[in-house]
């Protein structure tokens, strides 16, 4: 009887790709990205501002429920940024965040295995 | 003339909220995921596991062009397996690793922000 986990050669069963791995350079990217997000205060406060309508908030109106001094806030909205994460802007006296969509889009699909799980049609 | 950054009461816009900020439970679960991920080493080998048909493959097919010891790969996988992140099964000789697409669903969701930008319309 054949075994469905080895070939006949007796090396391993290898499912087609359908992706291509993620290069050194694009690991290394994605990496610095997610290590910015990769913190509960910081995702909290990221996922406040991408909950408002177009992606913008004030940053009067994302610190609610987040019991961490304003200095704090300020830290992390800061690493977010430098990210390239979030963009922002003084208007009169307040200081709006954006979020920046393409920055993630690839994390995003890497992370969405919806599809990929559901079809094993080969490419 | 008025300022459409500043209400008539003097405070900023706030635009409406379509999705509720994370919670401090949901944002310290997703933190140890994303923390698991946010090394080029371990995204890499991810990568490569989630791009096999099925979101599956053998430990013997993904490491080509990742230049580390084997000692080192046999950690990041552990590190991915320990966050939920990957199973794995030793199938007669091999160990096959897979990904757990649910474990990401958050994630995937949260930094898919295309819909988000897109659409301005108030839930």
């Amino acid at each position: 009887m054949s075994n469905p986990d080895r070939t006949a050669d007796g090396g391993c069963v290898r499912p087609p790709l359908r992706r291509r791995p993620l290069t050194e350079v694009a690991a290394a990217e994605m990496a610095k990205k997610l290590k910015a997000l990769a913190d509960p205060v910081r995702l909290r406060l990221f996922s406040a501002i991408a909950g408002h309508a177009g992606g913008e908030a004030c940053v009067c109106d994302v610190t609610g429920g987040i019991d961490v001094a304003q200095s704090t806030v300020s830290h992390h909205l800061k690493v977010l940024r430098d990210a390239g994460l979030l963009t922002s802007e003084r208007r009169a006296s307040w200081v709006y965040y954006a979020v920046v969509p393409e920055a993630l889009l690839d994390v995003a699909e890497l992370l969405d295995l919806r599809t990929a799980t559901l079809s094993g049609a080969p490419t």
